[in-house]
């Protein structure tokens, strides 16, 4: 596809919400600025709502930022609080949070102002008050004290805490586990969702085009960091847009450090003859493409070139699985088959789903790209097909963010599938 | 104080971690980069003993990242699946967490490879295991199966799921709710702990330096934030350090959107006549020092001169009132005192302590500087003065972050207390 012909259906230089006379202090007057136009909205609601009715439940409570985000818009950086979206089976949804967050649900969320409901500030970090009673509260009020409640139960976000809160205020309601539900509704994207993916993508090749470009042994590693940050914010009018923040910090740990996924970076400089992996990701309007790259300052030691070899292969086997109607672990199974040739096990899972995404994790937590998962894959679901190695004294992670399609997928991005050299 | 003189005590040219001669593929080779000396996470450990001992409380699973580095070192963005540092009465503190995150235990936490525990990959998000039923075992192995455990139950990274597959896991153990345990012990600052902070000042000093440099009309917000990252991080020499992520990105809603405290950024043009709040903080090895202030594209609003003037006199009475003996409502009734003079009223609190943090908050989640707050503030405490004011339709963030004294506080950083007009 040309992506300049599909650019974000979004004006960047529209004025901020509304006028400051003083109307705003109605919140109904507030206009929100929307990613989505409401019918995708709509169709999102509809496709959990069928979910949940399958599932049996009368009502969920979605704590999860991204599958907030995703129901119904909101954005903003409140999830230290308690807060959620709670949805019936009919009606609109309902965002439910900090009274001073509800100026920020008034101006993202598609539903208006009728449906945003704050709790009072004494709720917050309290020792003997806890939002979730207020939450219990209006859930009775609306007649659904005895309901079937979906709650997301092994989701951050929502607190042993909360659970035990939520039962005792609801004692006659039934409190059942949710946990994914949403989540597996997104894993297939819209036209929209798409454009925004390949957006963050453009912003991802820019990010290791510069990794590649400024990297040299004696710079501290924070001063790299900053320049992955520089390039992946910065407004280009090429892509016509720019950056948003990462659900995951740059991850870049250098020589026997790269043994260990999540390290992120330290004031120290670069070294000659030690490899780095740049684990990153693009962001647009919240949707992330992830891309990793290894850089070797120096000639790679043999062992570090070959795993390359194997990788290099293994992701053209893998991709060649990636394809609507074939399963999860076929792209697993054909990526580790390779590898195991070469004599390396690679024991954790190689890829996972992505989308829109807030701190903590980047991924969409339901299917693994791993032996076992026998998840069918659909068209225009995207996934990270993360291929890293990490060893007992070095790491190598060079891996591509793809769209399912019905022949093989599209990658995401265009960046050099091989180590960097230099 | 000098601060010169207090740098930082680590050595930031230091090599990585041990050399790569295949010795690191066994752990206990592995010298981990210590941020304080063992005898301090000794302290820390007997401080959080003592609070368990008076809970009565055998051991706790500690879940808050903030808190699994406090004491033991841990450091990596590994908190999006489970993960914690497990506690008893006697003996090392024991991490436990993600195969592959192991690597990143060994290099970062002080107890030895021998107290670091990996679970299998295929717990990772799988619907049929749960790594809490991994944990359960080791607990009932160690002979505390019939223990009272101490969870941190409203602490995100604690799911509701965690918690009852630990109970199912542990059906003789009583588990209890240890939230926020460790988090109070936190609250006064060690030495070591106070020269991370005033590091951490020094960036956020640097950042909005740069932001009154750089800020005008026209300049899209993404492109700011691109600064903002840049001023936070590059290794600066009159420092002598780089610096870090922050456990919250940056803020900075303009116009009437700065009446909503939450809201992050888009790639629009700043506009002239429009106010902007900066919410943003230095970080140095994840301690941090948040600090907030006001820039107006053009003369600002008599409205926002007169919420300065209010605040700025406020913060004088609250500040005067941060002192050893005091509490910790004395501080907020000071300040909201002085508003409500000019008419203005806060319904949320005016500050919390702060440290070390990792996302979603750069809180300590303990205190709160608000009415009814009785906590006596004792010396080396710290906290971020939140003096923020989101109005209908604007809002005006000029804080200071504090160390408490016998006389009255230190502000950490020396950034001009004043709306910025350009």
């Amino acid at each position: 596809m040309s992506f300049l012909t599909d650019k974000p259906d979004i004006d960047s230089t529209a004025p901020n919400t509304g006028v400051s006379d003083g109307a705003l202090k109605d919140p109904s007057n507030i206009i929100p600025r929307l990613q989505f136009g409401e019918d995708e909205y709509e169709a999102r609601i509809a496709k959990v709502r069928a979910a949940m009715e399958k599932a049996g439940l009368d009502a969920i409570i979605v704590s999860d930022p991204s599958n907030m985000a995703w129901l119904t818009g909101y954005d903003g950086w409140s999830f230290y609080v308690h807060q959620c979206v709670f949805l019936g089976l009919t009606g609109a949804p309902v965002w439910f949070g900090r009274e001073q967050d509800a100026q920020g649900a008034y101006r993202t969320v598609f539903m208006g102002a009728d449906n945003v409901i704050g709790y009072a500030d004494h709720y917050v970090q309290s020792e003997v008050r806890h939002p979730m009673e207020v939450l219990a509260a209006d859930i009775a009020a609306r007649g659904l004290g005895n309901g079937a409640i979906g709650v997301e139960m092994d989701n951050y976000w929502f607190s042993a805490k909360a659970y035990v809160t939520l039962q005792k205020g609801l004692p006659n309601a039934a409190i059942k586990d949710a946990t994914g539900l949403v989540n597996w509704q997104r894993a297939v994207k819209s036209r929209q969702e798409l454009i925004y993916m390949r957006t963050a993508a453009k912003f991802v090749e820019r990010m290791h085009k510069r990794i590649a470009e400024v990297v040299e042994p004696g710079m501290r590693k924070c001063d790299l960091v900053a320049e992955i940050y520089d390039a992946s914010l910065r407004f280009d009018s090429t892509i016509g847009a720019g950056g948003g923040y990462p659900a995951i910090v740059p991850l870049l740990p250098s020589g026997t450090d790269a043994a260990a996924p999540h390290l992120t970076w330290d004031d120290r400089p670069m070294l000659a003859g030690e490899a780095t992996f740049f684990e990153i990701a693009g962001v647009f309007n919240r949707y992330h493409c992830p891309l990793s790259r290894t850089v070797s300052l120096g000639p790679p030691s043999d062992e570090l070139k070959r795993t390359e070899e194997a990788v290099l292969e293994g992701m053209e086997k893998g991709l060649a699985a990636a394809k609507a109607g074939n399963l999860c672990e076929d792209v697993a199974n054909a990526f580790f088959g390779v590898l195991r040739k070469y004599g390396i096990e690679k024991n954790n899972r190689t890829g996972y789903p992505i989308g829109i995404s807030y701190p903590p994790d980047w991924g969409e937590r339901t299917m693994s790209l791993r032996p076992g998962d026998k998840t069918v894959l659909e068209e225009n679901m995207t996934f990270h097909f993360m291929t890293g190695i990490w060893a007992g004294d070095y790491g190598l992670e060079i891996t591509e963010s793809i769209v399912i399609g019905p022949d093989g997928p599209e990658c995401l991005a265009d960046v050099p599938r091989a180590l960097v050299v230099k």
